[in-house]
């Protein structure tokens, strides 16, 4: 038997088919959204979008499943029969306004040319004004839930955007009958069921122990938005590997999948990662590392820990305590530093030995011993999430000598990384949240033997990876094959698909000694 | 009447033949030394020398006096009869061993191939566990000269360089029956009187309110180096601008001067530029700004400054306590960026500008208003001579972003600079120095504007800079004036034969305003 998990990415989305024994990736298909992310300029009118803006089109979602699931169908040779199930993933907190029978706002001729129609991607930052007032109301009122959020809710999450539609666009804002994310707007679509994933709710909008912030609060932010709980969402949500229906006709036909095929409750593309990695027990932090770096970690007891993103019951894993955190800067702190502080002296090497810069780099200063280079770094580039949650604080780098090279620096900064993780799981230890091991998936972690030394010596912990480089989608694959009934639980779906490299990268004692004195000493000089 | 400055530097010599009425600069001609930096092998056997050695051949020395001297007369047209007196100026510490004719060890067939028989340049640091020996004794023994050296005496002083003679060739050591600055020693060629100069005497031999350090404390040391001043040196100091004598037979045939001509007491090459500047009263700090920055300021009284390098009764002008002060890294701070952190990108900007690297950053840099990199950058690269006067210490650079880029960074580096001369300032201020403006010479100020405005909003100073490009061998020109008579005194001879640039750059009130709330916000984090 297979499934089928659709990844739904910021550019573009992916389909991958599954075989339940095995986790075994039979084929693979990928397709770009039209619209891509709509963050200039208007489709259609050509209109100037403001800065800040980032939007998609759910059309594009739509397309993605017409096109990626026939065609792994047929690269694959399986038949619709074998294909039990579906599930997807998704970028979050990625909404939308819709009508009442699911149509988006955007697909209406009255409502196509205003933006607030369209879906608010993720990284659409202009809702940060609303993010400011829900902060501040929440603290003038005490709100116990904003603890659970590292004490700030960011601009990104559902009510920023929610509120910034009704400010802005209150027509939009009245003509939705429904506000939610994109994810568990496809599974509408895929099954006719609007369900609300417990992973979103949870870590988006807000909702704790089962509720949403008081109807009080919400009046308090605006007067029209005191209902917009019972009016234009829901207080259902659905558990992760959940069953929300059986595929519609219309997208059976659509897909060449069987009509009632199980689709699986949405999930979000971080957080399904943590199952394909077989992380499906606590003490494991996964790390989705890129341009950033998201952390996940089950526990067993609700803990409120310094910086964290947030903590949401089934969050990640059914039955468990899902923990996020996240260090806001990483890849793309190393991409600056090649990009805008190496001279062309390493340029030319690189070239020369066939390496990118970042790999000529990388291989320099991996013959440096622990502290050799004499820097230290703080990875604040890009502000700091976890766990000081202040998107002003800046970068810092100290120890420069007229000795000091490209290949120091770099190295510096892989460390600053690996300290930043460490602060993390000393937050999680320090409230009694375990984390024994690192696991780690996205492009950063693979290519680079170096940081994966590093992080296992700075961090003392054995530093693991994804054996998928599709790991989201094998995710969603597998919580797919728990909805159609394959395997009981997440648990034993992970313990058969989930994928981890053989490799595994223990501390060196010796370095993990040099790290551990050079975290003294600064405390100490501190 | 005519005088010629002879400016000896690191890897040539110069000679320059001035004006007295009015310091024209009549004629100039360098001549680059044989030898030059002896750092590697030592010349005839080829032997390597040890790490951190730097010595010279001091008859490169006299070679200079003989190419550059008639080839200034040559080329002014100048009689010798107009000619009335010759000064010199020279690194320091750079002192050599000879015998009691004045004759150079090296120039002996005995010690020739022995490197202690040479000179050793002022940057010979291979004398360090002498001068941590000199600095733990002298604390042990409350030794009271210590601060007026900052409490730090350094490798490349006179009893550094002596104590390392002795402990590593005692043979040597034994044979010399003089140890001296290389500068006394040419003043003794051109003159046949050994005289010893105030300003080396106070600044590299430890001479304070006329007296060395004891008798004791020498013995402290090592037995042998108890009587190091009586055997070997002098307690007789010659004032600068005073008469060494008149030049000798065999000199006039050899330079085509006339017998007889006054021959100035030596000066150092940065103390001789305060009165090339015109900077003769207190509360001019005067600036020699090149890979390093060496801070010159008079006054009237006797005071102990934090960190200064060392403070000399008429070190710099006679009647006057002359103080020095220094930072360690400056230029070569820029330089390092240049070469080792500037990306591709705007080298190839620069060249196709038609600009060098320096040049296009500081256009670029020059766009910008106080503060809007929103870096801050501490200019420890190499150490800090004042006011910390610790060599351990490194650079710092905090307020990192993904935006940020270099000329930024270079800016950043350039205000660091400058705000290391305001902690200078403000330590000669505490204690009542008042400095009331700057005055630049060297390559480094001339060249870049910016750098200029910078230290002037900074500082809150006005900015000046020297009106010659050859100022230390025009002040050496000056003394020599001084020292033939032709005015009473270095004061006179600097109001009529001193130069400065008319370019005088004020401080930008709204520029120093900002700069001096950066420095209060961070005294408050602090």
């Amino acid at each position: 038997m297979y499934t089928i998990g659709l990844d739904f990415g910021t550019l573009s989305g992916r389909a991958l088919l599954v075989d339940t024994r095995d986790g075994t990736e039979v084929a693979t298909a990928v397709f770009d959204y039209p619209n891509g992310v709509i963050d200039h300029t208007m489709p259609g009118t050509g209109r100037p979008l403001p800065p800040e803006w980032a939007l998609q089109d759910p059309l594009d979602y739509i397309e993605t499943i017409k096109q990626t699931v026939p065609a792994v169908l047929k690269e694959s040779g399986v038949s619709p029969d074998e294909v039990v199930g579906v599930g997807i993933d998704f970028t979050a907190c990625t909404m939308m306004p819709v009508k009442a029978d699911g149509t988006p706002l955007r697909a209406l001729d009255e409502w196509v040319d205003n933006p607030h129609a369209w879906v608010k991607l993720w990284k659409h930052h202009a809702s940060q004004p609303q993010a400011d007032q829900i902060n501040e109301t929440a603290r003038q009122m005490g709100e116990s839930w904003l603890n659970r959020y590292g004490g700030k809710i960011s601009s990104e999450w559902f009510f920023s955007k929610a509120l910034q539609i009704l400010q802005e666009a209150p027509a939009v804002y009245h003509a939705a009958d429904r506000l939610l994310e994109a994810a568990d707007w496809v599974i509408w679509q895929l099954s006719g069921n609007e369900t609300r994933n417990a992973c979103t709710a949870g870590y988006k909008a807000m909702v704790q122990d089962g509720h949403y912030p008081s109807r009080d609060y919400f009046a308090a932010l605006h007067p029209e938005f005191a209902d917009v709980i019972d009016s234009k969402m829901s207080r259902d949500f659905a558990e992760l590997g959940g069953r929300a229906g059986g595929l519609t006709a219309e997208m059976a036909a659509a897909t060449g999948l069987n009509e009632g095929t199980a689709v699986a409750v949405a999930n979000v593309d971080a957080h399904v990662t943590a199952p394909a990695v077989k992380a499906t027990e606590p003490g494991v932090m996964v790390m989705i590392m890129g341009t950033s770096t998201c952390h996940m970690i089950s526990g067993t007891e609700l803990k409120e820990v310094d910086g964290m993103c947030g903590v949401v019951q089934g969050g990640i894993i059914p039955g468990l305590f899902g923990y996020e955190a996240g260090q806001s800067g990483v890849g793309d702190i190393f991409a600056w530093f090649v990009d805008h502080a190496v001279p062309p002296e390493y340029h030319d090497s690189a070239a020369t030995a066939g390496l990118n810069v970042h790999e000529f780099l990388e291989q320099e200063a991996k013959k440096q011993a622990v502290g050799e280079h004499g820097l230290l770094a703080l990875d604040w580039w890009n502000g700091n999430r976890s766990t000081l949650v202040d998107t002003n604080l800046s970068g810092l780098l100290i120890g420069m000598t007229l000795a000091t090279r490209a290949p120091d620096i770099y190295r510096a900064l892989i460390e600053a990384t690996a300290y930043g993780t460490r602060e993390i799981i000393e937050a999680f230890e320090a409230r009694g949240i375990e984390v024994k091991e690192l696991v780690a998936a996205g492009g950063l972690p693979e290519k680079n033997y170096l940081l994966r030394q590093i992080y296992a010596d700075v961090t003392g912990r054995p530093f693991k990876l994804s054996g998928s480089d599709q790991a989201p989608a094998l995710g969603s694959a597998m919580h797919a094959a728990v909805a159609a009934g394959v395997y009981p639980d997440i648990q034993a779906a992970a313990g058969k698909m989930g994928k981890l490299s053989d490799e595994v990268i223990s501390p060196i004692p010796e370095n993990k000694a040099a790290y551990d004195q050079a975290v003294r000493r600064i405390q100490v000089a501190l």
